[in-house]
């Protein structure tokens, strides 16, 4: 943190301790960058033992008694600040994290460490192989150490609670289930209804766009909205994630199908929104704990605020639309932007979740969030679980996986992660999403007629200055209330849907 | 390293110890390979710091006490194992290290490293300005630093010893003092012979060669000399180097000159040939200080004689001419191999050390040595310096430098390392070069026929088995004994001048 002359000793002490770790996290994150992106393929054995030997120290070094005593320490210096200030809120939110990471002995992140990446190894050869054989037994494990990993914090209500918090802390299962039951309850019908009718016509979305192309549109496109190539780059991975590495280093990876166009813009959009919140925190908070998004559920909120509230919104295509044409003239010359906006928008019961339209998307988050909570309880065995998949498939979307590789085995999270915690996020940012732009737009209704015009500065700023510079200084909660004036609500979504598709079908 | 059930747990401890600081090593590898390639400009404030933690944990971790210890209570074991066993080679080894490092004070590291950043910054303003006087009170603090430095290492015979030590480990003052006259005395004649003749045309090697041609072509002959690109990667940086991750990613890095061809092309084979030694190095010696090259000279023995002895011999050129006359029809296809073989050996007097040709080159080396030397004995003050570079310009090339920038500022090294040592690995590198390659030749006197075939194996195999195997187990002195039978000798290097430069220009 920067400007400290007047700070108590200590605090800069626990500041300088922190830019430490803070550092060695930050190289372990290029180490992972650069293995996802450019490293040749003989660098992979040393990269884990590397990226294994980084984290361990960064861990040891947070862990170290002396953080705590400082924490402890700092207690009446922290009182005597306001608890919005800077110094204040870092004591704060380093002590969240440190009574978190000292709960869990070194020698179990160990060897969860390595089972997570024994399973992920198991889970790339069984997905292709379509066996949940391969996976059932590392699955026990994950399972078993997942309880295990809950039962070091003890006295929650629902064992899943420890785990959900390391994402979106002082979330509750229960608060989940009423809020996912309630969605659920919404959306079946308007499911229901959307496809009852024809579906969209996306065919022409999948014609030959070439890469070169769509790469350089999707980097005007993402540029234009604000996201900063001079404190960032956009390189291609096999699975496109965010990462950061200072508050002027923040980058982000895509993929590209020359048969679906929009898989690279999209996903770029959403990347960048990722992106964009981590470039807008206050420089402030350089090397601390409170140079990161609030929650996986907050960051969640705002790559989808700017992948579909505003990427798929039809203002935003009344701009960019002509100039995709012009890319792609003989493609795209003939099709309305009428038609390209129903396509970007198309509504299908799908088995795959990270194809899934917006309306859709949530039920396949939710059927993953109850097995997780099913298997904590233990009312569902890993065994189970694929027919249980597959039960939740068809009668939530009407469809059943013909092969567990594209059921059960479809998503990463469980194989390389725990079980608990792994999806609520998904969701949480997409209400989150809708609950923020609503607000956006009641102070400023200028604002969608600016995406018309291509000028994004008075939603950048908005989102700047209420929600990105503030890093992790307020929990979720917190900065819901302080934005919207509002707890979390399943409502300004479901008006966000009725009022988009409502237009796209009518109901 | 690896297989090691049967060793001393002594010896395992220290091998876990030292695979640590490897991977930090590693890791800060990284970090400045991505400052160098990708990295956005928003990111580098943020990085220095990230780089300085690392090195400073790497630093505390090997000059722990407990490894003086480990490498005390392992001198049994090591005594017990024959000197070329790999344990007792890194127990030997890890404790030149560990002496060197524990005999610097952490504090005067940080200075150093400080002063370093600071004063190439300066540089990197004064170069372009032409104005020493900007770097002239940095430079001054870098000689007593230096100076400091070698004090920490009393008992020397030459106050530049130490500082050699760190890079040509044995190396002393007065024997480079020897070699460099004797290799003075042979060339300068030579040099003299030469440019009284008619110099080379190389114009037609300054037409427009587009990048992507040169680098497409580069990469041919560098995978086809036995660069492994499974276990590495080439990528644009503003000066080439070659970095190692692992012994399964060791990559390089070049630049390209659109209006000079002969530039992207030897710089390439250049760090192609340091990074196959790399590739080359027993994978036994993964994660120790076992596996990197020797020393400065030897490294550089390897990256000159493919770059020299081998890229710009005749015989390798009767295979690849051809085919660079393909790839730039309109530029070459009237040029004959008789005038590209003259030109890419084109012999002059210069001022710029690294555009200088093989002929010439090590006089820009001795000039600088003997400067070092003059300046740490307080014979020549820094002051001076600009003067005393353009007087030996003089006297050993017959020019004079228009600027400083063109003169004693063209180097980056006293500006960001220290005076003393920085120089005299090059010339060393070119002399082992040719002993090497003699000795390659007298044992498989098939190698220039199977070059000529673009057959490389022969030799690849030969440096392999002879030099790259062994990384840091043996001292320059030792390699050289044990693979030409002879201590380091002028003699070989001026043959191969000789011999190469008479059917060039008659002598």
């Amino acid at each position: 943190m920067k400007s400290l002359e007047k700070s108590d000793p200590k605090f800069l002490e626990l500041n300088t301790r922190l830019t430490e770790i803070d550092d060695i996290e930050s190289a372990a994150a290029l180490l992972h960058w650069d293995q996802a992106t450019y490293m040749p393929a003989g660098g992979a054995p040393a990269r884990g033992r590397q990226l294994a030997t980084l984290r361990q120290i960064a861990h040891e070094k947070f862990t170290d008694p002396v953080i705590g005593q400082l924490l402890e320490d700092l207690k009446p210096y922290e009182d005597s600040l306001s608890y919005d200030s800077n110094e204040a809120s870092l004591i704060r939110i380093a002590r969240l994290s440190y009574n978190r990471s000292v709960c869990v002995p070194a020698s179990f992140m160990a060897e969860l460490s390595q089972h997570r990446s024994a399973s992920y190894e198991a889970w790339a050869k069984a997905r292709p192989a379509n066996d949940f054989t391969i996976v059932q037994p590392y699955l026990e494990k994950t399972l078993d150490l997942s309880r295990e990993l809950a039962g070091f914090f003890p006295g929650y209500e629902h064992i899943a609670d420890p785990l959900i918090d390391f994402s979106d802390a002082d979330m509750k299962a229960s608060t989940l289930r009423q809020i996912f039951s309630r969605l659920r309850q919404e959306l079946v019908p308007i499911v229901e209804q959307i496809t009852s009718q024809p579906a969209a016509d996306d065919a022409f979305l999948h014609q030959h766009f070439p890469e070169t192309k769509q790469l350089e549109f999707s980097r005007r496109i993402i540029e234009r909205i604000g996201y900063d190539f001079k404190r960032g780059r956009q390189d291609k991975t096999l699975h496109p994630f965010m990462t950061r590495f200072s508050t002027g280093d923040v980058r982000i990876t895509t993929r590209v199908y020359e048969n679906d166009l929009g898989q690279g813009l999209f996903s770029s959009i959403h990347e960048a929104g990722h992106a964009m919140y981590e470039q807008g925190i206050s420089r402030e908070f350089e090397g601390t704990p409170l140079a990161s998004g609030v929650s996986s559920g907050v960051h969640e909120s705002q790559s989808r605020l700017w992948e579909n509230l505003v990427g798929r919104s039809r203002g935003f295509w009344e701009c960019f639309y002509p100039q995709l044409q012009g890319v792609f003239l003989r493609e795209l010359g003939n099709i309305s932007i009428h038609k390209f906006y129903r396509a970007i928008n198309k509504v299908a019961r799908s088995l795959i979740r990270t194809d899934a339209d917006e309306v859709t998307y949530n039920l396949h988050v939710t059927i993953r969030f109850d097995l997780e909570l099913a298997m904590l309880e233990g009312s569902l065995s890993v065994r189970d679980l694929p027919e249980a998949w597959n039960e939740r498939y068809r009668s939530d979307l009407g469809l059943v996986p013909a092969t567990d590789s594209e059921g059960v085995m479809q998503d990463v999270h469980w194989y390389s992660g725990v079980i608990g915690g792994m999806f609520q996020g998904y969701t949480l940012g997409n209400l989150m999403s809708a609950q923020f732009y609503e607000t956006a737009l009641n102070i400023n209704p200028e604002i969608p007629v600016d995406i018309e015009r291509g000028n994004f500065t008075s939603l950048h700023q908005w989102l700047q200055e209420n929600i990105y510079q503030h890093g992790r200084k307020y929990t979720a909660d917190e900065l819901l209330e302080r934005v919207t004036g509002s707890p979390l609500s399943v409502e300004p979504f479901i008006r966000y849907i009725r009022g988009k598709y409502s237009e796209l079908y009518p109901m």
